[in-house]
């Protein structure tokens, strides 16, 4: 299911360049954002509902400054302020808060994600959780860390030792509950809240399997190359590579073996 | 709903000494969990299914330990090593690791619960969360402090406002949960996980009501001291006062204008 043809020489070439702007983008959010965070601010209902904060846009509006300053070629698409030439070679996701919900009301498992994307293919992704200090990061080749460690997924196989987690059932259509559930049922072990800090917990092995629906490509590009590259296995419900136009249904494991037990029972 | 009769002379002259040794016994409980957190631990299933682990039980251990040198007279009753002299003018009640599930999945928002009784009245709450470095304390006359700064529950008084959190849609009876759910839908937001933080989110003025089912009298005295002390309301589903024979059903509200309201609909 990952992508398995090597980058072109002068992509590969140029990670470590985008890895140092990943890292400054994470820095100056992680500073902004916790400016903002336990201290009262107007929230705002969008259509969808989901609550926005002041932070959630000035933490995008800095990192959309700062990459269109070093790459003005380079597109963007972020949760706050839209999509700018995402038909570009290179485009950058953001999701300046991701776990709002959390941020509003002062839990600290709410984080920053960052990803580039190389003619649609996620190849660098970072998780920045700012009230932790933790900061997942992989890039393409390069493999996955936690704060500069090496993050390796569990060896779990099969979903009768798993553990899983997922954000909320608030997450989930009629359908799409009824095909957690049937997982659910055969796990060792679930947990709801998370949002992002989930995917972070089985790069480091401490989780075994993530199943959510209703997400953005914001909120789950920046953790596709962080799971693959701590050997966890991301795709849709179908087993589908994760794309900017996928459907938002999200199963993530720490192996190949489980995820394709956890798809069996998802797919029914 | 609160204990309104001021303590004895005596029994409040000694509140000093006794959170001195509640912060002690929180110290060393903090260093001992997080010499286990995140590393591989045996787990047993109890006969509940509830995960419990090594860490559970040398923490509550060296808690006894101490109390007995300090004060032998007192009883104790924890969860991983039962009850002692529970009969006793005082009692302390002791949750080693609140939140076991988040434990041993790695999840940080786990925490240390200490309750002191004085003639089955709570005197004494402290919840210690060493991943976040946050301790709420609670002490009858005296307040309520976030890691010695006052805590103030928020002045939210209706459900249309509140932000409401409860540790697992798992957690409640088929009764339980239709209770809780019509409550939910009045409310502004609703999430999912949290076991004692959630309590000090309370506590702080971030969320404005918890309600959860199936505690233990270790999982909810702590909370008691700590809520009340910082102007909030907590109680039983029929607004009872919490003792060691409650049944498990806590509503807390931030104020006691929500509770009221809270409970009305929880009782249908």
């Amino acid at each position: 299911m990952p992508y398995t043809e090597a980058l072109p020489a002068d992509v590969a070439a140029s990670l470590s360049a985008y890895a140092t702007l990943a890292h400054e983008l994470a820095d100056e959010a992680r500073a902004l954002a916790l400016r903002y965070f336990r201290t009262r601010l107007d929230i705002i209902d969008k259509a969808d509902e989901s609550p926005v904060t002041i932070a959630d846009r000035e933490v995008e509006a800095a990192m959309r400054k700062r990459i269109g300053e070093r790459y003005p070629s380079h597109g963007i698409l972020g949760e706050e302020h839209g999509q700018a030439a995402t038909d570009a070679e290179f485009v950058w996701v953001l999701d300046p808060i991701d776990g709002t919900r959390s941020f509003i009301s002062g839990s600290p498992l709410w984080g920053v994600l960052i990803a580039l994307l190389w003619r649609g293919r996620p190849i660098l992704g970072l998780i920045e959780v700012p009230m932790t200090g933790e900061r997942w990061f992989g890039l393409e080749g390069h493999g996955a860390a936690l704060n500069g460690t090496e993050a390796r997924a569990s060896n779990c196989t099969t979903l009768a030792d798993a553990c899983l987690y997922s954000t909320s059932p608030d997450i989930f259509d009629a359908d799409g509950w009824e095909r957690f559930e049937r997982v659910r049922k055969q796990t060792r072990m679930r947990r709801f809240g998370g949002d992002c800090y989930s995917y972070g917990l089985l790069a480091s092995g401490h989780i075994d399997l993530v199943i959510e629906s209703g997400l953005q490509p914001y909120d789950y590009l920046a953790i596709v190359t962080v799971l693959a590259q701590a050997g966890a296995v991301i795709t849709d419900w179908e087993g589908q590579p994760l794309t900017m136009a996928s459907n938002g249904n999200v199963v993530a494991a720490a192996t190949a073996t489980l995820h394709a037990e956890a798809l069996r029972v998802l797919r029914g």
